[in-house]
């Protein structure tokens, strides 16, 4: 089903040649800002046609309020939006590549399999047109929790084929251990990634390497992929839910559901498999407020801000990694669908590369998760805050502990 | 929530010192025959206490079906199934570690937050027998994929600290791209994965560094982290939902909700991102059936048997990764409850590394997302084939294509 | 939340004066031809304005696909579907009746105090306009449903005021009790309604009676409430799920979600109460087909056509109460928003009692009902027939029973 | 599905002759005293074997909880909880009357339709002993809400046959124009119900004659229908979704998912499709608290607390349709499963009239509707209490109304 999330609900519809694309949220809360204004930014930065090294389309993407607002101000109510397609033809039927083959690594084969039914646009639901309504819905979300708790969500490139930002060392199988990479994750900012646009690598040296492998592939009509890291600060403690639905789940969940994405890892991940326990665990220190008070928080982030499922207060961050675009300019020896054999060549320019258009997406997503799972918790802490007080919650002696216990 | 699926949905309960823990599980297909005895091999396998390699203790977790069933058929009602715990006092209050200390990267600290509450167990259902239930439910799931579809699911353990079966290398960044490879997951068997037990990874010579890797771990005090991969074989074409439930989508969910998991990949993974589209996307070709029917099916396997969400009849596999245990014996500082600091040591023996456990773990929540995938086809399916045909659902001609399109 | 079922799934969105209402839905079977035509007659019939007895204004309400079709054919994916309003602006603030009082009986208070946020139009979400969505959902169901199993849902209005079709009698406490009831259940079409227009009592003298007492309160600036009876043929045997999600379970739980709603009774209802087991149990019997094979049928439908929440192939018929609609031109003394009185008198005309315009408003969200179970089965029975077959599923003696058993 | 409620959700399983009956409840919100004997109350006021006005069966039924809590405390992780059967052996085949005959107006056809198989209880989860979870359930969320919020919920037999506590007048079609029964809604208690066991209507002469009727049907082996009326005191304002789970939807979803129910009517009902607008409608009015605080009521109750499906303040009672019991001793003419015709008669005794029993499972399920409806609106209002405050969300003048607007 298009649907996500259980109490901040996004339903989204549309495919390439039809009218529109669009989604409905449902569960916004009421009595918040909101206008076109709060989710074009990210729309546009979605957008194909930003530089030479993506795909240059120039699709527009306006979107337009239908409901749930009045007066510039949330109703609670379903926000409907949508986004108009500029060719909103199916395409006729011919003798085209489309209607001959099932172009390799896209979706075409499996729709028709799965429908029976051939969209004009082979693939359907799974073109990244379909992402437009996340981003609207995102968006949303992401204005909430802004406000709300002052979350902030930053992604960038930290890879595009070999070339890495941080990439892993004998002594740091994965950066989650190197204080360096905490330190970005701290201070990153939207701004200063899209200083390094089109790649958004926020690193000038390692940006320079990712665009000369973007220009590389593109020049032999080749396709080439990367990964986007995440951060996602000012969480509050306590986010997640055990078992099936642990923070880090949902997020795997959301993000795999982008297209184009192979693999989700959440702090230390596949690097921390090579990293000891002893190294891994992420002990906990003091903090104080500056109002005095005082809190746990833990001393490294290997856990990447989630522990048992649930948020520890920590930075959450994580990393996706997108295959090469499927599309490309090289012929390719491949079957008809009637069982015959022949070479397929793209024509036109293809996008060589996704991941700086990912961004704005995994961003979106991101911020789809953190919202139900704070709303979800809304619910669980206000029915407990109304019951009456228990003697004791925490069966600890309030003394400080002995060495060694 | 503590629930799964949508079709095939199964419900969990139960926490380390409570009576028992179990599930029901809802949408069993009538009509099938299944006693105690198609759960309880699983159930085994998952136990504790198999070598001098895990943790030492013996559960036994004899299941036990409470409904659902009569005379060994399955009546397509609910199936609740129960594990009685032997330790079901929760603990004393007092003094002890636990009461002092949240232990670092446990659930204990976060449980709390979220809760308000301490149990006794610190971290609550974040235990290793929570997942008692997803097997139980996970081998009614496999016994119906095997009976109507042939389906097959194994695991393997693929690494273990940095010791690998197959280590990435310059030609093959993932495996994906390495014929051999993609050999070992079309033939390996559960048996074979147990012969080499207690590691579970079906390499003498891999087998053997990784047990070393383990040992040096365990008589440190200290823990590693490792990789289970999983093949699922014999999937129908067409499973999977677009958008947001994609059918990789749901299996990183389903895997990322496993306690001390830290990433998931499907086919070519990470390592797929550093290999260029005209390498990576997989040509089709025809394959003719025992009885001259003809299909397509990919030469290659780098979208790990999913393209655009959807399955399309290749093997399915993926790779999973599993973070060092918490629990070590080494000293830790770290802070107490009341801002405190002192030094914490686990007693006893502990599990060094925890993946030759997982393997029955990730095989139970495979073959959950394929039963709802399979039963939300079905539904489509059954609907479909209900309409009256169509003049043409595939524009194609029906001649074989020219070369150079 | 604003979404209705799980295989096929709506989601709608839209209040009285924002730019557009409409919905998603989801899980439509492919490969069904479908365009506008197909939707607009039930929202034609929904539209108010078709006689002096409903409300006058012409929304004209030209419902627009947005995706989810090509060449007229549905492709599996999500259809956008929405209907511009006519009066987009929100009501300016001022000193108007709106501003300073709660209607009484309306949705303006309870949205208030449950959002928080005052939308122009008072009850939000509570407008009329707000089941445009659904029904045009649901003609899509309703295509469906004819098309497979021929399926008819036709609805009438029973009763206005004290003005019945067939009253309780003491011998028939309840019409079901009453063939000549149940034979107009079997035989009534939508066209028979609409010749009936504007009450759609299917009875020229009751139709008579109650247009007499709709003018008598229209007359007086008052409204009356009344009931519609829905009858659903050829549904499917085996439809509804046990327990929470019985057939007339959910087809009541729809019916009062409708606005103005006050009851809901299936079969014999609560007048079923009052007739003995003896009569009221519906005794089997055997029909054949005109093929010759036999089947079970019961000889009476006091049951309604569903029994243990499951559809038994009988007529599935039942009654949906409609309060009197809360504006009326009398003058009524009340309470503002400040804790003032006043009067309150509402101007302009009045829909004076809504229950003909509810007739396809119920259609729509019956076949909503029957296509989420019927595709529940399908999974459940597709599931079923992949399995292979038991000896045994019904332990009878294949003889004639003996007499007294 | 075997589910209900998306916050407070209670998953059930079980039927006649398995194992035990139970019900896994997440949600419940942590830090809640509660043990079994906050449970055994209700479950013991549903058991059978209360008088000889109903099945003489002594089932004990003493529920375990398995899990979510420890030292009396709720955790906020599921509840396992479980009732064991007594009689745990299905049914032996052979030529009992069961194997023969579908019973008139059971569930045995339906099932066997549905599912293929025959249980050995005929109608397996359309059993009474299904109701087990669910009493259980609502004992939890029951205690919350009284805890929490003081609800009071409170049902009682409000007719038996063509006995009422309250007939239809033409004064008073409906009873909710009688302030007399508005009164009796407001006092009554369950302890004064269970005066007037076993009938439980809270009226001498009422429950006199209703004993009587219920009398006649049972020595004539015959059965005999009623309805239950319920309460719902002190429901905070605000509770219930827009559009498709409005509160009334739910409470009568929740209500005809009982075992043999027929109907149901929140406030005015059916009665009020009879009552003028001008009658019918809630005028507002000032309440002045004890603490001086102000705020609107309604002074009449037809809504029956409930506006726009929003809950207003005032109490929510409604009343649920009960038809006769389908097992009777008469003889009735039927047909075979294998097409022959035959006499049954049941053996034994059987309850004539279940709405007394019914009593606790109507209040169950209603506090299951009341929990989750507050727990959504808690995410709700706290997600809004976040924001920064608009300047203006109620634009009224703080002026008294002028008369005559």
């Amino acid at each position: 089903m298009s649907t996500w999330g259980e109490h901040f609900r996004v339903t989204t519809y549309g495919e390439s040649h039809c009218r529109s694309v669009g989604c409905i949220v449902d569960g916004v809360p009421p009595g918040m800002q909101l206008t076109e204004d709060d989710i074009q930014p990210q729309m546009t930065r979605r957008r194909p046609g930003q530089s030479a090294l993506t795909t240059p389309r120039d699709e527009k993407d306006r979107v337009e309020i239908q409901s749930g607002t009045e007066f510039g101000v949330t109703l609670g109510t379903p926000i409907g939006m949508l986004v108009r397609n500029q060719d909103q033809r199916p395409k006729d039927y011919g003798g085209s590549t489309m209607d001959l083959y099932p172009r390799p690594s896209h979706a075409d084969f499996t729709y028709l399999e799965k429908y029976g039914v051939k969209a004009s646009s082979g693939g359907g639901r799974s073109s990244a047109r379909e992402t437009i309504g996340r981003v609207a819905a995102g968006a949303i979300a992401e204005k909430y929790l802004k406000l709300s708790h002052g979350v902030e969500i930053v992604c960038f490139v930290s890879s595009v084929g070999n070339e890495y930002l941080y990439p892993p060392t004998p002594e740091h199988p994965t950066a989650s251990t190197n204080p360096e990479y905490l330190q970005l994750l701290d201070t990153i900012t939207r701004e200063k990634v899209d200083e390094f646009a089109p790649v958004r690598c926020p690193d000038a040296a390692a940006s320079e390497r990712m665009t000369k492998v973007i220009e590389h592939y593109r020049d032999n009509n080749d396709s080439i992929g990367g990964t986007v890291t995440c951060v996602i600060r000012n969480v509050p403690v306590g986010l997640g839910e055990p078992c099936f639905d642990k923070l880090e789940a949902k997020l795997g969940h959301a993000m795999l559901s982008i297209p184009a994405t192979k693999g989700f890892e959440i702090g230390s991940g596949f690097g921390g498999c090579e990293v000891p326990g002893s190294i891994h665990n992420d002990p906990f220190t003091t903090a104080t407020s500056s109002d005095g008070t005082q809190r746990l928080v833990t001393k490294t982030n290997n856990s990447g801000g989630i522990q048992g499922g649930i948020s520890n207060g920590a930075s959450i961050y994580f990393r996706v990694a997108f295959k090469p675009p499927a599309t490309i300019g090289q012929a390719q020896t491949t079957a008809t669908y009637d069982f015959g054999e022949g070479t397929l060549e793209a024509k036109g320019r293809h996008d060589p590369c996704v991941v700086p258009r990912a961004v704005p997406i995994v961003e979106a997503m991101s911020s789809l998760v953190i919202m139900d799972a704070l709303m979800a918790q809304y619910a669980r802490e206000s029915a407990k805050n109304r019951l009456p007080p228990l003697s004791s919650t925490l069966p600890t002696k309030p003394t400080t502990a002995p060495n060694g216990v």
